[in-house]
């Protein structure tokens, strides 16, 4: 089968593999569709980070470069492997990506995301969503009714945006600023305005900017060149402040921004990957008692995140912004986001 | 009546002013002892930052600089204004040092540290412990029944460490790793060991590694220089990491010691005051949904900070190094802490 996988920096190839084989209590997924996510990017250009160099197999999977990519993807169940009897062949499923060992707690309430040795489908080993087909294990597949498999490819940032909201303590009524209007940053405005909350983003690219107006996301929208973001969000707030802010730019001064803009005793959630130390005024969160909390993928929320989208209260197919076929990965996609990074939401590849 | 007040960087004066009046509602107390404080120091070498400078009055006070200095002090009543019916004219109190406007709410579970234009006495106005003599809103004076006054006079900065304990939402059996053994370092430590944690500091100073072995507040005591305090701790805690850890250094170096230090979902309270911007490593914080935790002041802290005194669970004694007379206060005082620092941890002063 056709499979994008990574050999260096700028080098992922879409060659021929093996297809996987199915095993007791796995499933075989055939692969709808999958998006090329901020992460791949940074492993095209400056990888590897999560993905296991050559000679270095990954301590859960045994795996190590060259590896298949790809972590957000929908797909059918092709074939149920032996013990699996609560899934059909057929039935639309996507995977929640996790390379985690086995005798890891994944119940209600776990933790799981931060276990020793946690790594991704996609970037870690047990193959990936930029390819035809997969085999995972019966407790990261996750069936999505009748959501359209273009959109449920969408899921998994998704799911992202819907733990950082778990994880800011926030709901229902209160104001929320979001520092940049990426992909993650618009699906957690989407996950923020679906439970009840009101969305200030701050962003400067136009095209973002748009995008988050026209898909409803946030209610209003502020450029950071314009004048003080912590002042208009004050205005906004009858002088009070953010209740809550979610970091989506790995931008010091975004952050910045963000500390400014909450509350006294507010929350800052970073969502965002750095790849440097940013310089942070902890007097800012000394002085108002801000909680900054970090937060990483998801645990658990899958269902809560698919059920968002299951009932209509988030719709995600304005997000995707392009489509494309596997064999044009790179130039098309990889290329693009590399160029014209504001321009895409989602790019969705077809295998 | 002899008090000490700043006219500007190291240009302390011990001179005479105006006793203050007695107020209704305001109770006069006679200073007994006053420590001197890091954020005292600050003003001394660096100043001003909390004083309002000359030609700029405080919003609340209406004062500026010059300005009486001392906020940590003890003292017997002297007299009570008209309505204050509760306390007893020689009775032993200490001093919650706020300035704050007469109509914010004081009460249970306010956040009025945070408050617009917050100060504190003996900083922003209102008089100071450096001096004979106070005049202060009854919601400010605490009892502190047969606490020696010496001691009481330490109540303030453990009162900052009391109100980090409760920022933490760390409790008895938790282990708590504290960055640096100054002052407000060991009398958190402090705090935590009578609340049933185990308390790991992490400090190079040989005298105060000692003083934190000495005075019983820390279980372990580790040096950053001899190895990974990280990998110290979790030997410490059978891999698993301290549940929490509290930033008392001011030292970018110290606060990422910490943030390795702590367990995933672990807590960090930054309890310093920072007068540049740290280099932080937020990936730490993202990889292990770290919350870094901004903590100022006390708020309703006082009474059980002093009980935890009264009771004997937290002996005072041991962090008095000095004792000295107001007329020393610039040469004994100050000038021993900028150039012997680590020699001391609170120097009293008696007017």
């Amino acid at each position: 089968m056709r499979a994008a996988r990574w050999h260096g920096r700028e080098d992922i190839r879409v060659e021929d593999v093996p297809e996987p084989e199915l095993r007791p209590g796995h499933v075989a997924i055939d692969i709808a569709w999958c998006g090329i996510c901020g992460s791949d990017l940074h492993e095209y250009l400056e990888g590897p980070i999560f993905i296991p160099p050559a000679g270095h197999p990954h301590p859960v999977s045994g795996e190590c470069a060259p590896l298949t990519m790809g972590h957000e993807f929908s797909g059918t169940v092709a074939a149920l492997g032996d013990g699996v009897t609560d899934l059909t062949v057929g039935e639309s499923v996507v995977v929640e990506p996790y390379v985690i060992a086995d005798d890891v707690d994944t119940g209600p309430g776990q933790s799981y995301q931060l276990s020793k040795d946690m790594n991704f489908i996609g970037l870690g080993g047990h193959g990936g969503g930029l390819s035809e087909k997969v085999v995972v294990a019966r407790r990261w597949v996750h069936p999505v009714g009748d959501i359209p498999l273009d959109q449920a490819a969408l899921i998994e940032p998704l799911a992202v945006g819907y733990h950082a909201y778990v994880r800011s303590g926030a709901g229902a009524g209160d104001v929320a600023l979001i520092g940049g209007a990426g992909p993650i940053g618009l699906l957690l405005a989407a996950v923020l305005t679906a439970e009840g909350l009101t969305v200030v983003v701050t962003e400067v690219s136009a095209a973002r900017k748009a995008k988050a107006l026209e898909t409803g996301v946030a209610a209003h929208v502020l450029d950071p060149t314009e004048g003080s973001v912590g002042d208009r969000v004050r205005e906004l707030t009858g002088g009070r402040g953010a209740d809550v802010a979610f970091e989506c730019s790995s931008v010091d001064a975004v952050l910045d921004t963000l500390l400014d803009g909450v509350r006294p005793t507010g929350v800052v959630v970073n969502v965002s990957i750095w790849g440097h130390k940013p310089a942070v005024d902890l007097q800012k969160l000394v002085l108002k008692e801000i909680d900054l909390r970090g937060t990483i993928a998801y645990a658990g929320d899958h269902p809560a995140t698919i059920e968002l989208v299951r009932s209509g209260k988030v719709d995600l197919a304005p997000f995707i912004t392009a489509r494309i076929d596997l064999g044009d990965l790179v130039e098309q996609g990889f290329e693009t986001l590399v160029h014209r990074n504001d321009t895409q939401v989602k790019i969705l590849v077809h295998p």
